[in-house]
């Protein structure tokens, strides 16, 4: 640091001293690497309405408990951003990063947290939600030290190839959940109890959307400017793939469509170019697309239904056919799009992650449940102050009740 | 300028020869033109923001179909992105680009699609979206590189003024439209039966804003970055005029403010500041933005009624008034508000514009009719698994009917 | 990595000495100053998404005036991001500024101008909010000359810190607001007269999200590239902390959870790290944000319903709640978290912007009475064309009431 300011301002006088003002170096005093962290920085905002307006929103879908699953997003957000901050900034489990960096990698530990947490949506109240982040948090980071960054000397650091996180964001995220799920819920099938309409409906794709849109920014976030503009290129034609076949698989499968898979399984080609989204070629991106979103829209109109009615138990936002096995499927097709991979070394990557997430997730599960746990789901009105009509109670006439106290 | 660059050459020549690692070039070795394809990136995103979530909803007004037209967008739009892509990287009709200027080319290509997809939305089923989509990116691939590009020798490369897409991606993709709905749609006057209500307004409003924010962008996509602040102040100022001319027209023409106007009418500013949006004066702008304002709300209000009843054919979201006139508008503004162009030119590539819109247009209606033509608009019940009560299917009672069969 | 940046400098000499233009400085001869500008650009746009979709639909939950609410957000940006342009261009209380600053700091005047119309909405009509707009713009541009710039000589230039405007954005809108109230409405308890319901609340909730993600490009808005770090971090950290205190304080306070508190109070760290953001450190960061959100919970709460029994007048969207004291508690904690901070300018600077605002509002709020005063707030088919369900009129029945005439 000191070394390069040194130079920095050598240079900078010999400029000077040669009578120049120049553009290069204003005022202010800017340098080319403050400006790649402030680009940087721009893609962390993306993501964080990724995180807010994405997956809040794409949580939606369920008609009565809106306010509640838009709650807990904003809730998990502003716990697991801090938590991971601090443990980065402490040098625990790594070494500590420069802000941005730090900023961004919490981000990715809270969307993984989301995608778990979507395993259980309506199964928890408010506090639950918040333990089970606390609980998260930590083993995310482990799995991430472990798989990535050569924690316990299990897989040499940099030998996984998981640019965009198909292995540690997503499919860990997921597994968690589904741990947590099953040790946590009792066994029953929610029979006919969780609906959407046409408001509940539009309201997911808006979250879908914003998604999609944001998402080359997720899987470029810590990416050199020089590949930008290719990893761009890359999740925008996996992402195209998959919802082209989506809509063919959903019309397939079903007869007609289902909107649950336009606004889901769309999105499985961004998870799954994750692993190879800087490495691979346009064409492969667009293959592994494809196949994500066949996958992903198979998953949920004929596994889904099949495993709830064999388990008994629900993965309320289907995060095993949105994130689950569209994360495996880019995992492994990394393997085949990416020049050099050591294969050793990703095998290792995903049955390591695996591992952890699903013995962390059966442990936070029983300890989650121990706040209480539900047959049925979830709705606002049992945490929220509305009325009967599901209409939020006017200030007004908290005024008299105030007035009348 | 020259000043400039021969003290920065002066300045950096004795920094390197002092020898020093400096700030300019850090570790990753990434250079001034890396960080521009970036920021184009930035730009890119918000376009696609545009696309999805602007464009998306601003076509959820109609209260039975939301859940198809955010569907057809999602279609339209991962259809026409990697089409115009491949069409680009192959060369064909103009030498291929770096991958972000044509990742915004295809973006652009996409809007011109949804533009056109607006005259005919609801009475077109998925597979007919699709179909209009690969019929319509050659066409307007064809258009663009005739119009800007000195395609065919007929206009010289370079001298039709249209940075940000008056003639070539709105007004085309307007007439497009309009041809395609002309020879699509059988003669019959859809009677009180497209309704919106409060809540797909307000989505329609969400659109309308994601538009309006984003459009500096759209418009500066690929201008150099020195021009960008002066693109971007042109366009908001543009945008500012036609928000408040919609609204004074609004009221002058009807007495009472319709939603409609305000949603769309106040983006028309946006439309017509396109061809000159890096040239004009801020004073240009703003003129040019009252105009369009006006001239749309015009349109929807008195023009829109008169020439339904004529044709009996429906313009499903008036292209004509928020894309078609207010792209003419620009394109002949541009004569007047942009120094030494050339006016000849200009004239020819909005005539040759209009004339391969309007042509092409009419074949592909006719092409896509083959697949069914519609006198009454669609809904989201032929299409998608959703009950009598306008709710989605809850996935337990298709467990339930799995486990029947 | 050595050899890189070897070849990199003996590349850079080579290149010099032959007096080639190089990537550094490519054809186009931009320079790191021009992409300075265009970052800059990038927040401008995050702004402009926020005071359209993140105010415009933070105010949406009022059940029957969604669509006056976001018509009125459209007007208010529409006419003061013009009027403030033109008074910087033209010099007017503080030298110009360049295209993208000036653009930002008009961008400012508009989001105080939304808080200020917060405290009165629902109780004018269009022609009132732009009338209120071009009363507010002028007041606003004085007190950000008097509090910042060293206007009148009363406080020197830079002495007061408010880099994110917790005094001169946010409490001044919030208190013109409330004065502008005070001596425009009639005294009247509105009772149960305002009602929300999931609808609108989960527009709210876009709202208050679209604010939340981009807040950070608010505060950094105008900071120099290598602050943009610290400052995104500290933003996103006050936003966390008063995202989960309000959690915890709507508990408390109400027993059960209140969404209009979650929606708003969470924004209140947003507020409260304004003055200091690019200045304190993390951990004040997080501890003004704590305390911004128990303090906003508090006023929502249990402040909003005695005082509105008392006055018998309502701050509709609770903007002294939201803006007045955390904007007031920001101002003072810059007090404590900011080393080298001249107390007495940044009191004196407080103060006197209170003046400013709570007399040029209760002015204002005379003379947009002159229009007209309600007692009754307005509902939207007072100013919109819309049928007793509270739908939009159809395209087609205006065809058919066009023809009869």
């Amino acid at each position: 640091m000191k070394m390069t300011r040194l130079s920095l301002l050598a240079g900078l006088t010999l400029a000077a001293l040669a009578g120049t003002s120049w553009a290069l170096a204003p005022d202010s005093g800017e340098t080319l690497a403050d400006l790649v962290e402030v680009q940087k920085y721009g893609r962390a905002i993306h993501i964080m309405a990724m995180l807010m307006v994405g997956f809040g929103f794409l949580m939606v879908f369920v008609k009565r408990y809106g306010r509640s699953a838009v709650t807990a997003t904003y809730l998990l957000v502003s716990l697991a951003i801090p938590v991971y901050f601090l443990k980065d900034k402490l040098g625990l489990l790594g070494a500590p990063n420069a802000d941005i960096d730090s900023l961004i990698l919490a981000e990715f530990a809270a969307a993984s947290l989301l995608i778990c947490a979507g395993a259980v949506l309506g199964r928890l109240k408010m506090n639950q939600y918040l333990l089970l982040g606390l609980l998260f948090v930590p083993c995310y980071a482990a799995g991430e030290w472990i798989v990535l960054r050569g924690g316990l000397g299990l897989i040499p650091a940099g030998h996984v190839i998981d640019t965009g996180g198909s292995i540690v964001i997503h499919a860990f995220g997921a597994l968690f959940g589904l741990a947590a799920m099953l040790s946590l819920t009792p066994p029953r099938h929610f029979a006919a109890s969780i609906q959407s309409d046409a408001t509940s409906d539009r309201f997911s794709m808006v979250g879908s959307m914003v998604l999609w849109v944001f998402w080359p920014s997720f899987c470029a976030a810590l990416v050199a400017p020089a590949e930008v503009p290719k990893t761009a290129v890359n999740v925008i034609l996996a992402l195209c793939a998959s919802t082209l076949a989506t809509y063919g698989a959903s019309l397939f499968l079903r007869r007609k469509l289902a909107i649950a898979d336009i606004a889901n399984a769309a999105l499985a080609g961004g998870v799954a170019i994750g692993s190879a989204c800087d490495k691979a070629s346009p064409g492969a991106a667009f293959v592994i697309g494809l196949l994500a979103g066949g996958l992903s829209t198979f998953g949920f109109a004929v596994i889904q239904p099949r495993l709830q009615s064999l388990l008994k138990k629900t993965d309320t936002c289907g995060v095993l056919y949105l994130h689950g096995l569209p994360g495996l499927l880019g995992s492994v097709a990394a393997l085949f799009s990416v020049a050099g991979i050591n294969k050793g070394a990703q095998l290792a990557g995903i049955a390591v992650a695996a591992c952890i997430a699903l013995v962390s997730g059966l442990v936070a599960g029983k300890i989650v449940s121990v706040l209480g746990a539900r047959t049925a789901p979830y709705e606002d009105a049992e945490e929220f102050e509305i009325d009967d009509r599901g209409e939020g109670v006017p200030a007004w006439v908290k005024v008299e009740r105030v007035l009348e106290k």
